[in-house]
């Protein structure tokens, strides 16, 4: 009997030193809601990719579930739901919530502002996640970058522009910011559902539109009927976001958080990589197959008007909230420090290595 | 006695069913070998930031220890030890092993070739990585991209180059195939230890050098006694590589590997995003405290005649050996594809957008 109370103490004692190990076996499960349809390509693979990573890093302890706006049906309701838990996490563009919030604005991409490979700088050397953390802390929430378009393409128009003039009356699809900078120097932003772009075009219901670049246009066919293809000045760099409930992230034990922080970071990169290989591919096949596309860039005095347009918005946003200011200084002198190494190194490089 | 037995039976499932959750908690110890000296800027940072990822995301079950080369006095033996499983992973430049594996030049850099955004597009969407595990493969080692510099400076001279007359002769410090490009058309390139080469610079014992870029040159003082500062051709994207032995990868569970994989992904990337902001920063350092450093770019006819020496001297290698051939034709292809995106996003935004 006394041997029999001992292999019991020492039984017990065992489950009891496992136990530990086997709490850490715990499954979370999340949800991700994101803003695009089901399997839109390059930002839809960047959440899949990042769940991926998670789920092999954690050995299947963080499992988490994306549903597109085909089955949440609130595209636009990303940062709502995270900042309710109805989701532990989204993934969208913090520049969609600026009706709700101004400052949200900042941080995906502004008209003249930082390309890729500065903004990441700014981002994680520069004070732009300090600044991204005080912006999102009052809906508590953690946000992160979410993979990067590349510089975007200016739009398609369907009639060259020679001047300034050419853009008076001239309706174009160009949503946010940018379709504000567009008003100042006389066109006419409008608004038309992803849908309806190619026949709105194709209609002249409007004279030209902007979407992302040559990764994600050519599926849209806007080449076909809209010949003049114009360089970018509005989203030099934009970074979609991955936005973390925060109390559903203080509950993820210290690996999981470590794991879940790295995988959001990579996969941001990797869309940015991803962006690049598509775009050289997908413009390979429109220079081949619509040789009649011109690749131009707007005159002086277009390029002149929007940056001043530009400059006189954002002194109107800094004049009315300290944190805008704060945000806009913090980006402005960022750049400042920032480009003159840009000029000397890749554009040195790609003006003279031809 | 029955209830005992049911008890000791209970208590005994228990233990073997938690083992393997226990069995998960073993530890993990590799060392890798770093070409770098203690606390090397930037490079350094990049291998401690790849360890720390590693021990918070696997909850401290893989400790990677890293060794300089003050520790293990082989800055150029990293492959020779991480082949013969001394290490288990090092952390170097594919490039420095040229002596010994012609094929493992290609993957850090290449004159006149991609700019990083365009290198990462090739390594994991254009054939990259493949074409690196099969050069690598027969050293049983995975290499894996382990940080860009970004575009590289052409160097510190103590005159101005106004023609390719002036480069006849000029003794300059430039190792690896840049120095044989240059010595095609004319240079004499020379090696010097970097300990000596603010003497040999000042003592006109060269006429000039190249080191990285304003992220790790400030701190050499070139530009005290060399003002002109040259824009680069010859290390567009330099990106240095993790090695990993094989065997001992395989060993590792499977969220182990995919926990090293994905640090030593971020951590590449994050260099990169490092060396953007040191280049800045340390580029505006050098305007303000010493106004008299020149930013050039060679003439037409220096980049004419090195463009020209370059791919005869590729064309010699691909001569030689069909997987040299293989990597010179994927990479000259990928950059054909590539480079007219990059042409009309960020070259096209920074020329027009100033």
């Amino acid at each position: 009997m006394i041997k029999t109370k001992l292999l019991i103490t020492t039984l017990l004692m065992s489950v009891l030193v496992t136990s530990n190990a086997f709490a850490a076996k715990k499954v979370h499960r999340w949800k991700l809601a994101e803003t695009w349809p089901t399997n839109f390509p390059i930002f839809g693979d960047t959440s899949k990719n990042m769940a991926k990573m998670v789920k092999e890093m954690s050995d299947g302890r963080l499992i988490i579930q994306i549903h597109s706006r085909n089955k949440h049906k609130a595209p636009l309701g990303v940062l709502d739901m995270v900042k309710a838990g109805q989701y532990q996490m989204g993934h969208t563009a913090a520049y969609y919530y600026k009706g709700k919030d101004i400052n949200t604005m900042f941080f995906t991409t502004m008209p003249f502002g930082m390309v890729a490979s500065e903004q990441y700088a700014w981002f994680y050397h520069g004070g732009g996640m300090e600044l991204m953390e005080k912006v999102f802390d009052k809906h508590r929430i953690l946000a992160f970058p979410g993979g990067n378009t590349g510089n975007q393409m200016g739009g398609w128009f369907r009639k060259e522009i020679n001047s300034l003039d050419d853009l008076k009356g001239l309706k174009m699809r160009i949503p946010g910011f940018a379709g504000e900078v567009l008003a100042q120097v006389g066109a006419k932003p409008t608004n038309i559902p992803a849908g309806e772009l190619f026949t709105a075009l194709e209609r002249n219901t409007i004279d030209a539109l902007e979407w992302v670049g040559p990764s994600l246009d050519l599926r849209m066919g806007f080449h076909k009927v809209a010949p003049y293809y114009y360089t970018g000045w509005h989203e030099p760099g934009a970074e979609l976001q991955f936005m973390v409930n925060k109390r559903a992230y203080e509950k993820l034990p210290k690996d999981l958080q470590a794991i879940l922080k790295t995988a959001m970071r990579v996969a941001a990169y990797d869309m940015y990589t991803q962006s690049t290989h598509e775009s050289g591919k997908n413009l390979a096949s429109i220079s081949k197959d619509y040789p009649n596309v011109k690749i131009k860039t707007f005159p002086n005095d277009v390029m002149t008007a929007l940056r001043a347009a530009n400059q006189q918005l954002l002194a109107d946003f800094a004049s009315k909230d300290t944190l805008t200011k704060e945000i806009i200084e913090s980006q402005r002198t960022y750049l400042e420090q920032v480009r003159p190494w840009t000029n000397i190194s890749d554009q040195a490089y790609l003006n003279s290595a031809k």
